[in-house]
């Protein structure tokens, strides 16, 4: 394909400072209507059941609920309960259920075995007909729109919003809740930021990916999931071996991998989190690894950096993750393939 | 280094079905005391708090927990008590903490704070005088001796049967903990198997990993744990990027990766899970994906297969991840690396 034509997915990248405005805003009274339904059935344990790119967004959810409610969270294995057919204890646990397209038979069928055992069941989807959102005893929508393109990002970055405006309601007393409002606006200036980039400095990072047949997406913390969602999507798109880990879990073996010759990208929170991250970017650097980096205002003023708005940590990947996705995009165009038909892929994947 | 040089990983591969002999047996009176404690104060959730190779032990012991004693679990993000000071609700809450060395201070942290707590914490560790099995309330030890290859392959094994040997002994009436016994002699034989497989069909599987650069490593259920295993593996020795992923996830996104050019490694347990694989690998196999299967007596007679002894599922694991790593260690000598130096690596890794 040409590189220069316009792409589904660069068009529902744009949408998302719009698509989360309007989840948190239109959404306002389901998720306080949720909130209470929590409040009223304390759980004393939270799992998560997705896929894919929901999966990603879930795994922000296991940090945000952790961090922000004190509550221990389980990613589920759904060959549990589809393939093995094991019953489990479900009484006083949380169930979020991610999936944008709810078709997917393994996160319903989870979602159907945690209700019947006794969890109080939340899907997060886009689709209000789904079969999740019927086996589920309450919805939280995304509102994102219909999204056409196989490689989501609107309803990625729509999810963590939904998900952070759910567990923020939980947990009025923290920092972060309060700055959700303001997180549209935020975005539009990820964007605009992130546009800029690509066509300046960024242009090198396109490159540097474009040329690689392997990369190393690294991060730490809520934006464990923004590293873990850029690999996925360099994989799916771009065709790239991209690797997605926690800057601590890169120590524990991954560093192997790291070098001169494997393009590295760094989304990095300021704070302790960075702090974290730059110290194990330190030894990957020892090993001729030389990062890009999209982060806070921190990075401003470093080598191959492009510096976001400020925000609270525990808000930040939806902001990292949007220049990360035009990169994205623009690296699969670079290697000349189209980011809206990755080969193997449909836009909804029924696994059991 | 010479490709025919014996290698420190490669001694100690040959020493697996020794040291899970000696795990169970010493460590057989030390399993019933843990068991008999965790009667006393059974949990309602399990967490597990592991990094690298031990991470990959806890991923089995995740799938044991759930499918045998149907209780959820989750893995244990050290960062929310090492970085963001979280104070998780532990009570109710079954830690287990798995680290060979017991050195990192990571996992020795979440055990402290998950003590402190309320959590009932049993440590799984090679070192009886480790800061780890000093913050735990018990000790399980591996009794797998000294470990001197980075790499760490019969620790691996014996954290799996220690592991096994617990869960097993809360449920006596599920099918698999009475042949655990019998796994030692079983191993012994996988261990044959495998090094005659090398030197006959499977030299050109040890050709066709060292060739690429990038490698997929599908399993799903309890060898999940043995495809993120050999995955690490690979990259460590090998500095091949081989990601694992389970048969399912495979489906969301990475499958784009697949190809003919991509060598592929499937550990395939028999029966139900073995089916759920097949199905996958047939969509990876439209896009070229010709894969080795390292499986129970159902592979015997397909292409590039090795079949091995019967196991019940459960306990497959240990089974299957013993030729995997011959494998792994040919072809990090055939690729003209020490896999007894990986670069950036320590025997013994500290992170926060």
């Amino acid at each position: 394909m040409s590189t220069d034509q316009p792409t589904i997915m660069a068009s529902e990248i744009a949408e998302i400072p719009a698509v989360v405005e309007r989840a948190l805003r239109d959404g306002a009274s389901e998720l306080d209507g949720v909130a209470a339904l929590v409040e009223r059935r304390p759980p004393r344990f939270v799992m998560i059941a997705a896929r894919g790119t929901s999966d990603n967004a879930g795994v922000y959810a296991r940090y945000l609920v952790e961090t922000t409610l004190g509550l221990p969270v389980g990613l589920a294995a759904p060959s549990v309960t589809t393939i093995y057919a094991s019953r489990l204890a479900w009484r006083d646990v949380l169930l979020l259920a991610v999936s944008q397209s709810g078709a997917g038979p393994d996160v319903a069928e989870v979602t159907r075995a945690a209700r019947a055992g006794g969890a109080l069941t939340v899907a997060v989807t886009n689709e209000p007909g789904s079969r999740l959102a019927g086996e589920a005893e309450a919805v939280l929508l995304l509102r994102a729109g219909d999204e056409r393109a196989v490689a989501a990002t609107k309803t990625y970055v729509a999810s963590l919003a939904v998900l952070a405006g759910l567990i923020g309601r939980l947990a009025p007393e923290a920092a972060w809740p309060s700055l959700l409002p303001g997180l549209p606006a935020i975005l539009s200036r990820s964007l605009d930021a992130g546009r800029a980039w690509l066509v300046g400095e960024g242009a090198d990072a396109v490159a540097a990916f474009a040329a690689a047949d392997e990369a190393l997406v690294i991060s730490r913390g809520h934006n464990l999931a923004t590293a873990l969602e850029l690999a996925l999507k360099l994989k799916e798109t771009g065709r790239i071996f991209a690797d997605g880990y926690s800057s601590a879990d890169l120590l524990h073996g991954p560093v192997a991998l790291a070098g001169a010759d494997v393009p590295t990208l760094v989304p990095r929170p300021d704070g302790a989190l960075g702090t974290s991250i730059d110290e194990a970017l330190a030894v990957a650097g020892r090993a001729g690894a030389a990062p890009w980096w999209l982060g806070g205002p921190e990075v401003a003023g470093r080598p191959h950096a492009l510096a976001l708005p400020r925000l609270p940590e525990p808000l930040s990947p939806a902001s990292l993750v949007v220049p990360g996705f035009l990169l994205v995009e623009a690296v699969a165009r670079a290697r000349g393939r189209n980011p809206d038909a990755p080969p193997g892929l449909a836009k909804v994947t029924r696994t059991r």
